[in-house]
């Protein structure tokens, strides 16, 4: 075990919407995404979801309201509920979730990323 | 459900060694703990812990070397090994372990802080 850098983590990177594994603990994934543009609407039916923003601005929309992130912003997105992320520009982000969640949830697409990629 | 400013709600609490909860992901908690000069060795044996500096700078001295964590870095601690975190001037954390988790491990002691205190 050593420790994790986050900025040189994302230093290794470049590709967007496609989120790399850093670190487990116990049956949860850490794994840092840049983001730019649109995402899909898609929701996980079986866990909630963390965001957490590393550099840059990001927002979550919902049905009925949009929730801007910046630095040091955190956000849980309850399990099952719908939510499109966006970035105008580039924002990095780390994400917490159980081992095995894709990024699409129900909404498998051209977005969908290839999972348990470690960087 | 809103966001969470990590550096805002680290604004609210000044003492050291006692964690506070800002957000569950499932059965998860993340936390804040300002942390200053010396804890005591524990361990805990059913689950890793995450450690994040959010500023400042920590170490974390286990039996055989000492990892130092700057702003930016994180830690898994795998369970079951033993640890003893420590920090020269006040450094800002972010632990992320399941609901339950006591700061001190299996060494119940004068640091031993109220668990699922939230902020």
């Amino acid at each position: 075990m050593s420790k994790i850098n986050l900025k040189g983590k994302l230093s290794k990177f470049s590709d967007h919407w496609s989120p790399k594994v850093i670190a487990e603990m116990n049956d949860y994934q850490f794994k840092l995404v840049k983001i730019k543009g649109d995402f899909v609407w898609h929701n996980h039916n079986d866990t909630d979801e963390v965001f957490i923003v590393i550099e840059g601005e990001m927002m979550i929309e919902f049905k009925d309201e949009t929730v801007e992130l910046n630095e040091g912003e955190m956000y849980v997105v309850p399990k099952g509920v719908e939510h499109k992320p966006y970035a105008v520009n580039e924002c990095k982000v780390m994400l917490v979730e159980p081992r095995g969640v894709v990024n699409t949830g129900n909404t498998e697409g051209d977005l969908t990323a290839s999972n348990d990629v470690w960087i």
